[in-house]
């Protein structure tokens, strides 16, 4: 996948290249090649998946692929300025080298290769129109949970069902226009390439989920990231919502005292508090019940064992993973 | 215009569609609607206008022209964040009413739905297609621009070829495939499209030139843009340019030390220095020379005089323009 993509991308000539290749992990500050860590390629991975399990040609997937791959850098990218984490994938991001201003055309420019590799690239207009729509559409919905994911920032009183929209739109809608891309360009029918949207909405909360947990107890030697950035930023997760669930009035009063103080020696505190209300095993046991989900709803649409099964794999690595 | 951009926007209920819609002029930072501007349309005019004088018929174009003034105002958006403008249209900025993350946000989701409109409106697939292709190819153009364009910032050696170049990338790109959108819609040939954009690109170049102007001699009544913004961020403007290419040695070192220099005072010295250097008025007839090549090379497609008539109109509004 980093092959075929870094073949078909900007020209590191370009400013913009340069910042991209960089945060892809192909290239060092100085557009030297580098060999460092791009990323898990979970989109790339279901999409060519639905591909070859609703009968198509996994070649024919690989525009779409890799237009999710970019679209969900592009968000990476972004969503670094605006939590001001400064690590990614265990080196800078790409705003701490170059400043927030360009690091937005770096966004910026992920986004449009999306749609410029996907379009020149069809060899069936009408199926890679319907991948250019869906793509699009889950990615409006990720901005609007990314505008939800940064107005419940240090607001305790953030329900799960606020948490659910959230993610929903946040992370969901682009794990569900994986599936549904490639299942649009294996040429499946409507119900079919909706049904797969579907699974993967839910395994898109999964992974979330798994997401938060690792924010807080994930090995950052793993996970590429800062284990404090969550915390510091007093982000509504998964683990801060059920533990503050299950907390007595006390406890409460003393989470909101915390989520209220914006100084960092608290963000241990606030750990102990979580992991006391057994927050920590909550949030390992919740991605497990929608990998499931998701799995059972691709079942449903009557793939053969062996293609469920091969997703099966994806959605409990996507549950249990350390990275 | 502004009439079916609305009914084709962003849910008024979603976070980023209240900014869209702000920054749009349709409604007031608490979502009441209200009558602002919306900005000038020369982009969907120009992609209209081009549909038509191809033999098409205009409402083939219309998905085309709105999902232009979405990827134009997207870009908008972000070069306020950027350049740390408050003002545009005379309002407030999206990120100075709602922050620089979700001033972030806001941009990001009028891009994605430029492609998600001009994706569902599709009614022939492979030229829907072609113009998603036309448009994400000269937003990474636009990006690249953008990213010269903060590069150059207090460069003073920034000569006119760099000028040009970032121009013909920030400015034109979109411009020219404002016509070759209009053509491609319209289901024209490709060397008739390739002709347009090329057109588009010089009227492009016109247009920044006199948005130099405008930025720094302009009436702030009617450009809703503080005259100080480009002067603030040491801007290389083309009357910078022109206008330092023709001082003497020692002129030359009062600029670079003005330029050096971060005080605000300092801002009506640089432009009595560009004034002294002819600076206005060499900025003043460029833009016409520039149109008159565009005019020129749309003429030479063997179009109808009438339809040419009408192109060279936009075009002297483009270069004379006093908002």
């Amino acid at each position: 996948m980093s092959e075929y993509m870094s073949s078909t991308a900007l020209p590191l000539g370009s400013f913009a290249g340069r910042m991209a290749a960089y945060h892809m992990g192909w290239v060092d500050t100085h557009a030297q090649p580098q060999a460092s860590s791009s990323g898990k390629f979970v989109r790339p991975s279901l999409c060519l998946w639905a591909c070859v399990a609703c009968g198509g040609d996994v070649e024919s997937a690989l525009p779409a692929a890799a237009a999710l791959e970019w679209i969900h850098n592009f968000t990476l990218i972004h969503d670094d300025i605006q939590d001001g984490d400064r690590q990614r994938r265990g080196r800078q991001t790409v705003w701490s080298v170059w400043g927030m201003p360009q690091g937005i055309n770096a966004g910026d420019a992920l986004f449009a290769l999306a749609f410029t590799n996907l379009a020149a690239q069809s060899h069936v207009p009408d199926r890679t129109l319907r991948v250019v729509r869906a793509l699009s559409e889950a990615t409006l919905e990720v901005i609007e949970g990314q505008c939800l994911d940064l107005q419940f920032e240090g607001r305790i009183d953030t329900t799960l069902g606020d948490y659910l929209r959230m993610v929903r739109g946040k992370t969901g809608a682009l794990l569900g226009a994986s599936l549904e891309a490639g299942a649009l360009a294996s040429g499946a029918a409507e119900d079919l390439s909706r049904a797969f949207r579907y699974a993967g909405r839910l395994l898109g909360t999964a992974f979330q989920m798994r997401d938060d947990w690792l924010g807080i107890w994930g090995d950052p030697s793993l996970t590429g990231k800062s284990r404090s950035a969550d915390a510091k930023r007093r982000k509504m997760t998964y683990p801060t919502i059920v533990a503050y669930d299950a907390m007595s009035p006390s406890q409460r009063g003393r989470m909101r005292a915390l989520f209220g103080e914006q100084a960092t020696e608290r963000d241990s505190e606030i750990r102990e508090l979580l992991e006391e209300m057994g927050g920590s095993e909550l949030t390992r046991e919740a991605p497990a019940r929608f990998a499931r989900k998701a799995v059972n709803a691709v079942a449903r649409t009557g793939l053969s064992k062996e293609s469920v099964e091969k997703f099966d794999a994806m959605a409990h690595y996507v549950a249990t993973r350390r990275r």
